[in-house]
């Protein structure tokens, strides 16, 4: 693998070598030296023209595991148009021999332009662009329904049969469109429940069945429910109805979690808006994944350095 | 250990045992390769709701010269509200795998909630929390004080008989509560000197003797004059008279200094506002501390993480 | 050597050796490992005043690359006074036991007085200082230059003969400053081309030709073009033109760059303004030697702390 920019390219084979590699790299963070030399001597940049602590610790603490050096560099703030900004600071990043460059952008694409430019020999992680995708948020989901359908017999399964439904703002949503990409690669049947607002044009394009009737989604009896953070900027104006309204709607309160089957997996990127999309005991539940997600996501980032940085780069 | 949260409940023998190991790390601090390989593996998080550079730099020098892993995170300007965010964070802290969590925030108790919660099995430290406690501070003192008067035979002393005064704004002070308590814990005496507006209601269950008199104080020839940094926010108002006033009664000036014995030591948690609570003359001169209460201060910080990340963690 | 305050005073032979070992630290980019254990634990602190992310990161992969821990402290919006916090910062770093200070400052100066004022046994650097030096960013501009002309054969050279155009806000640059200096030093002959306005009245000391003619000083066929950067914020007022017509003035736009002989290298210090003082083709050009400088700094900036923290510290 040279880059990792997005799940919808990704292959069912490339996805499933990364979570039996993560598997390896889950087992490093139970060790009492939680720590690999694999990438002694690599220096890994975390490039963030967005805001994203935890995001940003989550790869710093995956790259420090494999002993690379971290370098954070944030580019909020900087005054330079964007286009010009991104290729010369790639230039930069390129001449000081960074071996991988961590990027979040508000702009679709931006990884993308990155990774093909020839501006960078670096590989490439999409670490969040805009509203288009988030490929180790999907991969970390991925990892985490497997793990709680299959255990220790996980390795080189994918998700055949499981059917998982999205509920809240699609529209808006780069975890939504990498979970709907990847999920429906490995095999599983997804389902997005958004108000109409909510839902992009384009989704009659995406491997997903539409609904905005969440209870009739539940009364599916999914295997998984993943609950999207809603925006509180977004909640004024067309796209929202208030927040009461939308908990009441489209939020898994405790009387609809209370429909749900035992073992349904309910999972949140986070930070949740208790309260809002989800009821707060319902986060705190057994039932809710949240914990093992983030825990996942530094195994899941582990596994894409890895594959990324380490002697494995065919294409390099 | 387990944690360290404040010196209120920290037992003489704990605390000379820490400010013991404390001499071996300072030890490390001579060496040509001023490291060892203890916390290899291990990952310390400074986690800061406060900003203040100095202190975080020093546990992170503390953290490197043992080899562990630090994760930078400042959560300064956080817009969610505190308490969901320390639950929220911790959680993260936990799941990646953090190991020692040192905390900086402005709400008196948040890292002993941090710490009993549940939330997390992290060890924590208390890098300072409201007008409450700042652990470290105190014991670098202590053992600041401890080295002056007893040099390379200091170990496994207490600091039986000796008079301590601290002077200025005790009422907002995290580092007057913290000194209070370890000193009178190793056996000094402590007495307390603030304007009457600065003094807290509830001193009378200190183990301090109380007086608004700096010269009567000084004249009873302390071993230890402490001065407290006056924070320049609270000069107007109902606390504090005007800079010139405060420097002539509650400074430590010139005049007031030459009726000091030639050895008392004067200590100053940092940083200085030279001409206000200490003239500049006396904060550069032979009985200033200063440097050495900062340089204690690394020596001090990973004996701490030592104690709480090592193998000698014994409820863990 | 013991800081690396400047280049005025730096003699032929300690640059000489300085790009000597940068030549070696070079060979260490290319290696699978990028890493030498010299500076095993040392620490490093990037002191910076004034942001400058490009300068901050380039010392700190140098330092990593050398295995230093490395510190950031960004002082940048510090209330107190200058003056002040920069002594009471330089003692904080001297008790931490930092080993080497790299500084950035707003103050002309400010390096030198760290340096020398006792306050601190650390090794300094100067990452840039007010208007007056930047010493590593001309030392990788010469060592660009000498990498060009002669390749592998460039050990223990000088530069003899080389001719040199620099333009732009000489007034203003410490960039340029440094150059001219060092230029000088190693044998170079340097021509500044600048607006009237933009030249410091003090050049009649400079070890340098002045012009106001840019096409004039590039009909003399010089071996090397330095462009300056312009600040947009010095755009408006006495000392500049507007924009177009300094682009047309002092710009190395593509009918000036057909006129440069095609072995003439172009510098510049980054980050350029394409379409203002340089043509984003030229800017692109193989004539460009804009990455490599980025390269080079890398690789000078681990020769600088390599000298100044290794066992090679004579003055020490």
């Amino acid at each position: 693998m040279r880059h990792l920019l997005d799940t919808r390219t990704l292959s069912r084979d490339d996805a499933i070598a990364l979570l039996d590699i993560a598997e390896d790299m889950a087992a490093v963070q139970d060790r009492e030296v939680k720590k690999l030399p694999t990438l002694r001597g690599k220096t890994v940049v975390n490039l963030f023209f967005e805001d994203s602590t935890r995001t940003r610790i989550s790869f710093e603490a995956a790259a420090k595991r494999l002993s690379a050096d971290v370098i954070n560099f944030s580019a909020k703030g900087s005054s330079v148009s964007k286009g010009e900004s991104l290729k010369d600071t790639a230039q930069t990043l390129q001449a000081m021999g960074a071996d991988g460059v961590v990027i979040r952008h508000p702009s679709s694409g931006a990884p993308q332009l990155l990774a093909t430019s020839g501006w960078i020999d670096a590989g490439v992680v999409n670490a969040g662009d805009g509203t288009h995708e988030h490929p180790t948020q999907a991969l970390l989901d991925a990892f985490t329904i497997r793990r709680r359908l299959h255990g220790t017999a996980s390795r080189g399964r994918d998700l055949d049969g499981v059917r998982g439904v999205i509920v809240g703002d699609i529209l808006h949503s780069r975890v939504a469109r990498s979970n709907v990409w990847l999920l429906a690669t490995l095999g599983a049947h997804v389902t997005l429940v958004a108000p109409p607002t909510l839902l992009p044009v384009s989704t009659a394009a995406w491997p997903a069945e539409i609904t905005y009737d969440l209870d009739a989604a539940l009364a599916q009896k999914p295997d998984v429910v993943m609950m999207l953070r809603v925006q509180a900027e977004r909640m004024q104006g067309a796209f929202f109805p208030n927040s009461r309204e939308y908990a009441r709607t489209w939020g898994l309160d405790d009387a609809r979690f209370a429909q749900v089957a035992d073992t349904t997996m309910v999972m949140h990127p986070g930070p949740m808006n208790r309260g809002l999309e989800i009821a707060a005991r319902v986060a705190d539940s057994p039932q809710s994944t949240v914990r093992e997600q983030v825990a996942n996501g530094v195994s899941v980032r582990m596994a894409a350095l890895y594959l990324l940085l380490s002697g494995e780069r065919s294409e390099a």
